[in-house]
């Protein structure tokens, strides 16, 4: 991670994050939103919804993209805005791929556009998102 | 918490959900996240940012709506999608109020559309997004 | 969540609350309360003991009473007391179904009592308290 | 910490342990029970309460008597039942100091009981506690 100037954003440029989802996670990111979804919290109950067992908060799994973000922007990169669909559910124990791709550029605003795309280790996309982020002088 | 029949979805449904954001949340968040971005962990670094002091990340922020999206939907409900803009930052001690809205049903699909609304203890926004979500039969 | 008035405090009135008990759960509890008692941290120990495996620690299993008294007496009402009885042991991944319903209301001191029953997955008591709360004018 | 015989466990044993409760305690003792009272995680919303400011659950505080169970009756001792009685608010960062001490033997029943109390730095009792632990043979 480091120091980004502006000029050195290009369409194109790319950042790769892979993690594994565990209890851990779920267990975290419960206490910070308050979110007790018993789909998320709940073994029992989850095994009787349609996903079979507890799945990831989706704004969990959209918070993976923010490694990529920094990694392209640098530590200078300011978030404005993020947009995400939630393809397919993540279990406890899925590895999640992130690739974020920057997908335009505006050189007048010092903005620029990043598209993410998560995978899991079948291969199956379970979230797309597109954000915007900028980059002040 | 409980389940819900859609035919208690309404137009109008509200949610309130009021919690101050501590480095708790912020050291939690960086471990799901990976995001190490000095913005979030090195105060020294953000005190030379033009924040003068640690913020949030911005998906952190957004990570407090599902409580509020769980409140209006019960147990059932699935996040189809989310859109949020960042509209100001979040500092260690802030306190954030979510407020929840539905603004839209699709009798035909099970879905419905919420709009939410984040706003610090003095009353600026911080943060805005809108939510599609389902409630399956 | 909301506020509520003593009014709409009545016997009868019910909550639930469902969650699995993970690894994550005793880390936390463990760090809170400094309790490093190997039946609740090591695996190996407990192997040896009569519960065959790490158990949860009893004042964490009580805890969950906790949401289930917040969602009863609304954001304003304060715990006087708790009394608790450890029926069995909750093992990790065991989930915990908590219901709670309000047995006596005291009108003119604005207190109530709450009987509290947790069960496992198989149906099985693990802990059975009663509390005391008070929500003010 | 050890591991005990029962003929160790004598009337007049005790235990002191002593912690300063801080956000994070709160932050995770939230995750754990699912218990977002806005007393607890929203200062804003806790200002305006009788308590001026963010105060622990009763329930997090009754877990720091664990602690002197354990160092009590050794690595063996399993919790029978306790009850507590909220004396007083715990704020972030009050140091709190339990003392246990135990009141009765069962010599048959290889039961005892333990009385807790927990005070502030200022010496103000917060809570007062019975349980009753088992030390097999």
């Amino acid at each position: 991670m480091k120091k980004k100037n502006f000029n050195e954003i290009n369409i194109g440029d790319k950042s790769i994050f892979s993690k594994t989802i565990t209890e851990a996670d779920i267990f975290a990111f419960t206490g910070i939103s308050g979110d007790f979804n018993p789909l998320h919290v709940s073994e029992q109950y989850a095994q009787t919804s349609l996903f079979k067992g507890r799945i990831a908060h989706g704004m969990l799994v959209a918070g993976l993209i923010d490694y990529t973000l920094t990694d392209i922007a640098g530590w200078g990169g300011i978030h404005i805005s993020q947009s995400v669909r939630f393809q397919a559910p993540v279990k406890i124990g899925d590895t999640i791929t992130v690739e974020s791709v920057i997908i335009a550029v505006d050189l007048e605003k010092y903005r620029f556009h990043v598209q993410s795309t998560l995978t899991n280790q079948e291969g199956t996309v379970v979230l797309t998102g597109e954000g915007e982020l900028m980059l002040p002088k």
